[in-house]
């Protein structure tokens, strides 16, 4: 069925994300390097925080006719412009096609609406590993074909079982971690192995309600609002650079039953958009706040 | 993997949608007819049209403890109540499932949230059908096992196959139909069949941009703002009452190809709470408008 | 200019705000009174919490007509209704206009906005008096030909102060009270003489964000939605029962500024709108959480 | 009392809003062009149509040590850049502050909504005059200290009334005219005089409901979100190039006068929002649709 791909488009291109200090022709340069090694640019987006004078870009050009060959670029790049103007960037191809992993515990609807999109083509990333710490939601992995590997977790035996995760997630040569819902804290040590590369959805617009049960609180409290967060984890829970969130209207009608009806919906479109953009290489951290260009 | 169906609560209730002329006193009657057979009343919501002067109720009591017989209900509270103030009503029992086909072509999004939401419990509905006039989506029918049926749609062809369906729709006892993203308009008398029992999803914020290619005329039109709108299907083509609608930004930056991912997910979304709105029997159809009870 | 009032209807009707231990039968009871009085209402709606087990109910009626002198609806409704069955209730006229002062500091578009609405016609509301701790915004109130009262407040002299303002109050028969971005934190004391009677505008989305600064908060965190929040003042700050909030998105491009200046129309509109249900005697607060009736 | 006028800052930048047919450099060109002269740039975007082929961009950049005489900077630029690239460009300086006439006739929040901005200081814009074709809201414009001019409006002096209009705005020398709820179609004549220059709000989401009554033709269709269209006049009615756009939900529960409450407050904000864009020269038509920068 992996055949319904029909959506994904192999352009062949390269991505260029870029900060460092702000300075009179930056954007300039780069261009110019691109222009004059003949790449066709097909998106180019930058922005200048003029309090903390920083640059940041995001590039993207075609790589047939580049003057430079595909694996030398970064080599180049850096030689000629980035070590010259202290540079940070990362160098993405289009082709290579990013591995992601989903964590889920027992809620399952985050996990239907990210393998209806995979199923359907709609995202050019492949899901080879779902994780979980229960067996809950072992047939909806076996419905889309993909493995399942169930890992119980306790206070004992925590620090084991991220081991053998780790591992697993290595042997699957995962590129990133999705939490869809999983109801466990990673440790500090797990998450310093995928900085940035672990996104999460919160089911409260933060910092609104972090932690636990926040649409009870919602519901204490009296919001006339409810939200959702995606953002990348950190050692600091729920704290960590958010990439979208977005919220809906509830009323003193609203239960909570009502609420997380409402909130599930919030919650899949909300981290489905974060994924999608952190696979287009349109979300760049920097102290813990993110840029996410268009 | 049905019984993941955890979330389907039966509670054992009954349901009246009333509708009819309003004059004093028709609230008290009915709550007091509940009130004195020991009906517990779970749901009670009205509104009246001043304007039409129109009474529209909708009420949901406990058959526990009930003193009129679960099957008499209907024929008690017409003859002591409905026949009497004039009123249209319409009886639902919480236990009655009912049955749901799905028509689509080629486009899955909504499809997959939607069996999505089967699975997982998310619905009190049976989805036993999906219809087709293409073979694409059969693989996502059988990877949720529900029977799919191919009809290829020509000009001459049309009566037969549409004949030929209703036998089908009856064979499976379907009681309502949702067309997601089905790309072909049900003749008149198709239609006549199934008056407020046929759900469609229109890509577009209606009344702008009725009919075919709505995202390329948004696009054309230079719009701030895209949508998406689910009504019951009426022999007027995308002019039915209107059940539920949303919209999410949009900018020059966007293409076609990017108003269409961003209107897929409104579409899936706004199709989903319609069809749930219409499986709690909370839609009242008068004059091509709905009254939508919260 | 007064006599722009063209919007104002007087149409002379009693309205009800109840609230009470849920049982059978309260809202036959309720409307069988005013039926069998000859009471034409105009506008009924209920709700349950069925957790709670709270009964709530805003009913509104034509005094035309009504077999109850005016003057003696209260007494009767006490002693036939109300006192059998444990009810709290308001009683309005909608001939008593409500007579409201504005508390401001320094930042002008609330008041703008109220005042346009005020001088418009838009609001039933006498606004006789604004007081504020500043006398920046007295050319406002002159402009709307409103009395400005300097009230300039230290730790010192507060106490003094809130007593000459409470005496004002009391002077200009002020029924409630708004603060349109007034920077200054009530006492205890002064909010419980207008327990309920004092709306306030928050420059977040609660509980995110309270205290002092909330748009440089939201920047620092990197939030992508910012909103704004109006409640009734209780003796906690920013943790009174919220009547309405309303958001809108922003994005790394946004500088505290730019926050700012998109902040300060939603706090308008959020501020008006709690106002408008306020006057229309639609809020109803209970457990520190409010019931808006639509 | 234009004294509150404490935000306005004056920064003394230049910006350029260019487009042009898409192709390799432009962007490296033009920001060198600024970089060579010492021209320190605050602000730039830029955004390519690569359907069209076209490439769009604004850039603001400090008057302050500019190598070139702010008076020969389009001389120049026209010369060494335009020129050679076949460019369009408009040259502005943040110190000419733009005069801007308001259009009304009898309903006033938009106007209120706008005079505030400008009391507060808000915008940087100077509002010498305000034309009418009823007399309804002169208080409100003497309120202000604003002139504001009479001219009733008959199909037998339109042609007259239109031609005196035309003189006053000269006399006046007004850049560019915001129609606040002004219910008379200006004369394609006339708006040829002002080509981008006139801008209008419509009461609706367009392209819905065009024309004449659309809260009225809403309510009749039973839409579930009603918006706001903010536009620049052509002479095709209500088909302009849309600059803003935004929407709120309603329900069966509304009236079409409520659904005019709700969509006032929507409208003087979009429309606000669109002068304000306007006002940064944010703002570039090509083709009937409007690029807005952020």
């Amino acid at each position: 069925m992996k055949s319904i791909k029909q959506l994904r488009e192999k352009k062949n291109t390269a991505i260029l994300l870029i900060h460092c200090d702000d300075k009179q022709g930056i954007l300039a340069t780069v261009t110019e390097f691109l222009n004059e090694n003949n790449g066709n640019i097909i998106y180019l987006d930058q922005y200048v925080d003029r309090l903390e004078k920083v640059f940041y870009m995001r590039v993207e050009w075609e790589l047939e006719g580049f003057a430079i060959p595909t694996n030398k670029i970064g080599e180049y790049f850096d030689t000629l412009i980035a070590s010259k103007l202290n540079m940070n960037f990362k160098l993405y191809f289009s082709d290579d096609v990013p591995r992601m992993a989903i964590f889920v515990s027992k809620m399952s609807h985050c996990l239907f609406d990210m393998l209806s999109r995979y199923t359907a083509g709609e995202w050019d990333v492949d899901i080879p590993l779902i994780i979980s710490n229960h067996e809950k939601l072992k047939p909806v992995a076996d419905r889309f074909d993909i493995d399942f590997h169930y890992f119980p977790i306790t206070k004992e035996n925590k620090k084991e079982q991220e081991a053998a995760e780790l591992e697993l997630l290595k042997k699957y040569k995962i590129d990133f971690i999705v939490l869809a819902r999983y109801m466990q804290i990673l440790s500090g040590d797990f998450v310093s192995r995928y900085t940035n590369k672990v996104i999460n959805i919160h089911h409260s617009f933060l910092p609104a309600f972090a932690g636990a049960k926040p649409y009870h609180a919602a519901h204490e409290r009296g919001v006339k609002i409810i939200g959702a967060t995606s953002h990348y984890v950190t050692s600091d829970l729920d704290a960590g650079p958010i990439i979208e969130q977005d919220v809906t209207r509830c009323s003193h009608i609203d239960t909570v039953k009502s609420l997380i009806r409402k909130g599930c919906d919030l919650e899949k479109i909300v981290l489905s958009n974060a994924v999608y953009k952190h696979l287009q290489r349109k979300v760049l951290v920097y102290k813990n706040r993110t840029v996410v260009f268009s």
